[in-house]
């Protein structure tokens, strides 16, 4: 029972089963062939958007590209303190945009307020020599803590860094979990609350490897095509990112997988609040809980082999969420593989040890 | 027909099933599950040496993140100058190495001679501060003609690399064809011959997306794992490149593949050559032709839809090949996937034309 | 009347006549000039040690290159969340690094505490791929703030920096300050205590622009001539380096330059705690001095076209000195080259306005 | 006697005496002072062109920011092969540009010809993603060997280039020395003749370590500021910079320094071309001698302790000059500074020698 992350989960079958027919014939190399045509089609047609979008394998290469094009090396990229970009990427930001800084901004439960932001921003005048220059916004949408900015909140966001003159990222890594969890469409939860630039995530909710870059104004893209190759992300094989995008797109079948993903989330927290004892971090919004784990409780769990990682938090970026004693904070990951059973096992297993 | 590259084929069916099986169940992210495991193991016997070795998804990545490793930001990576990393790469050498300097090495056929290396390494002398540093050799295996290097060849190069202070790193792109049609075992193309770091392909020989880099001395990978990281190059479903690897090497599958590439290339070069009035540069040894085609034979393979990219090659790095007059120079690539019948249709349409 | 910074100054009389001297007759380029041997063989009597040390014209010259040999492009380096290398210079650290990571340690008065760097070097397990591993710390001596780490204060953070396998840098633009502040050797404020590397400042003290990196181990400045040469700052008349960093070691030349500089901020703020409603934010250790200037105050002297910086600091890092109503928090440095009348001037405007 | 460079060197009385001036009272730092304005204002004048101008302390910093304006990480600069950025620089251009590569073109006696040009451009085709994009050409005047491009022959090189869309970019480490050569105006001798950006040398014709960046389209200059500050080039004291500049141009210093350069130069290859046996690579244009040295007249020279470059240049480069049999091929640079009655003692011994 592994509930470290979703990206401990395979393919879903739907995908595997459009590559083992894209695995023949002969296609264009590099992303000319038909698959990616119609994956990007797709994306217009989803985003209700003409967008310029691109393939690459992991999100850590849709994030850095995606930030490389937003800033200049004497850039400053404004994100939450604990952002994946800041924290979790061993500074590919850094290398792929030749050394801009990426600046952290406190807030609680992995967000960022509209007045933290423009408070940072006030700390960087616009052309003061001797500092890195403000460029970018970047927005995890779902949070490092699995929480959920309203399109609103983004909205506004947005507008405080266009004022300033920066151009908005949004890491979508788990964009789907988020649009089902707000009942939000793809534009809505995008351009329209003023992204300029989506990483939309596939992998870690069904495909093996593939993230799209969304522009949504494709002038932005520009130079992407020389900075994605010299990057090595421009798959010779592009066939096989463009046949995970459209499948994962086509017929609702990403919002589906993030439903279920968000659905099992839904049910093991709603078990662990039952439980005597258990306190949850903050209300799990999409399909990552974070909670404060009795001692006897992790030991029970870690006993019967369950996996998942303890986490840490600053206090600021934790604050109204106090750590009982005797607890373990940890966070729990649902997929649109978990099973049920192992769900049920889990709960079994935490009630018992309570 | 088409005979641009070996890129353009599809994945083999056997690595198709692989991912089939491998899409399913629950397993450590970032390269610490059983099929990744497994493909390293299985590198190591067939090199026969213990390595470390690591898998990305491009060729591009793997060759500019080896030569990361075996060249600071002032050092000199020497190569033939029409080397893919070259010329082909969109200089993510320079990016990975933090603007190390490629210096090419001209030469007949794609091919570096022990002279030129000798004469090039001469111009760099160690510890001159104004110039970079002599830092590493990087052979391409087969070569960017599509010709070989034999191993007393590779050995000798390497002999003086080594005695220069430099590493070597061979970018085996199509290592298999090269091995199949050198008749030699991995070790014997590889670390017996002097190479300290090998880009060993998979992609343009049946695989969808997977290139390994394949330390021959662990030690030198020490930091690989960060850089593999920061360049965004670790898949978090490392399943679907171990997956790939393992059964691209198992059961000989890679040489299989590579034999049916380069026998088609040899039936095609044969064809050509009975054709009256049709030239080949010089002989293939892998599975790439190049080939002086008359203007009308050209016309007429284009009318029929096939599709090969003309080429251009310094009259240096093609001394002994003189282009007739009303010729298109062009090279043509076969796959394992390559039709019999494409093949036969092509020769017919050239005789016809010639 | 200016008090902005200490590098409004211009040089000191004796660095002057230096260059006079220097300016004729022939000398090898690029550092083989006697002058610049001379001053390396002083910098290793003053500081009691062989060292190998170099010599740049700008401070960010000699700190991102320090922290260039001391960090891989995947690197953290921690410093004060104020330090000059974090917030000064257009990111030139994560140029010459080639993208390293700065993480900033908040701190009171611009000092990290020994308990707050084990906090943050608890949040960065060494061989975590996913994150930039720790290299490198550095500390400045003046602080920001205008104060001092004791040499007891920067042998104990070294010894934790050790521990953990980093190295230590110095900043030390404002060392010779600092120097006669703490009456320590320079062995004593520098290597003795744990420092790696320093860089050590001439140009706010005198001289018209040298600087140089003093490594204390001079094996680690192996490859320190290559990359000062590709960041442009191998002066080819070494000897304009070298003449003033001889001179300004010379028979205490610096330390004498440093106690004016010094016994001019003492008079400013000992004049001004006199003025009642005047509140220094803490007491200065070298030649700045932070003050609470009651806004009357600021507006007269502004009227009478003095000149200084209005500053700006977290909470976190003023704690303890809590800004009085109707003040404005500035910064007053004094140099070798004050003249007492404008401090007298100063005061003078400051008491009859408070 | 060293006859190795023109930056064996000193500075000339008059900067020296400039400096002495400049070094007193205080000064608006980082550039704002008004040494600084009135060179600027001065390049302005001398150039007849309103420009936006900078001053660093190095050529190489010149050349590296100057590129680094004017290519992607993703482009390519052409320059000569023999190019001071291409081999003198250790990398400076890779560094500061991020990446890009140079590319280099051959030519006799240092020089880049039309045609080679225009081939060289045919191999870069714009909007090949595999490939790096052209940026820019980088034309070094006065030659590293010594000779001059014509007026006439930069514009076209330069129409050339920016009918292809690269900006033109002039080495003009001794570009005095090339005005003088060629009895033309500055203007002339760049925009007029299509430069968009040049640097301007000062420290091999008399300062003691300046150098400017003029972009004669002040809109290109831009981003210049901020590319500046974190390559550590902002000298803090920027009057030191300034004095040197405005003095070096005011009352045709810098014309006058470069014609007694060249005077030396004329009289010692003079001398050189009566003595038999001796023979000169191709006529030195400016303050450079190319000549092959009887080894007996080597010996001769080196035995009184006379010093100057070997030199190595490809065949290709050095067409038309054969190197005879029993001679070294030498480089001898005169400067400013060069003594009437050294020049009259080389010929002595090589007279002897010969």
């Amino acid at each position: 029972m592994d509930f470290t992350s979703d990206n401990i989960a395979g393919a879903s079958p739907k995908i595997v089963a459009a590559l083992n027919v894209a695995a023949s014939g002969t296609a264009p190399a590099y992303g000319s062939d038909p698959w990616t045509t119609k994956a990007q089609a797709k994306i217009d047609e989803v985003f209700e958007c003409r967008t310029a979008s691109f393939f690459v394998p992991t999100g850590t290469a849709a994030n850095a590209l995606a930030l490389a094009t937003l800033t200049p090396p004497w850039g400053a990229v404004f994100c939450h303190e604990g952002a994946h970009v800041m924290e979790d990427e061993c500074g590919a930001p850094e290398m792929f945009t030749a050394g801009a800084k990426l600046v952290g901004i406190k807030g609680a439960a992995g967000k960022i307020t509209s007045e933290s932001l423009r408070n940072m921003l006030a700390n960087f005048p616009r052309g003061l020599v001797k500092q890195v220059q403000p460029a970018a916004l970047s927005l995890s949408q779902v949070t490092e803590c699995g929480t959920l900015y309203t399109c609103d909140e983004i909205a506004e966001l947005s507008a405080i860094a266009h004022a300033a003159g920066l151009a908005v990222h949004m890491d979508g890594a788990r964009f789907a979990n988020a649009l089902v969890a707000l009942d939000a469409t793809p534009a809505e939860a995008s351009w329209k609350a003023g992204i300029d630039v989506l990483s939309l995530g596939a992998t870690k909710n069904g495909a093996f490897a593939c993230e799209a870059v969304v522009f949504f104004n494709p002038e932005r893209a520009a130079t992407f095509p020389f900075q994605r190759k010299r990057a090595g992300h421009t798959l010779s094989k592009g066939r096989f990112l463009g046949a995970q995008m459209v499948t994962y797109l086509e017929d609702d079948h990403w919002l589906d997988l993030a439903r279920a993903a968000n659905a099992h989330a839904a049910k093991l927290s709603n078990g662990l609040t039952a439980i005597r004892g258990l306190q949850l971090a903050w209300p799990p919004q999409a399909n990552e809980i974070f909670v404060f784990l009795p001692l006897q409780v992790d030991a029970a769990l870690k006993a019967a082999g369950v996996t998942y990682y303890t986490w840490s938090l600053s206090d600021e970026d934790r604050h109204g969420a106090q750590q009982p004693a005797d607890t373990v904070f940890v966070r729990l990951v649902t997929s649109f593989a978990t099973r049920g059973e192992d769900i049920a096992k889990f709960l079994e297993i935490a009630r018992d040890a309570a």
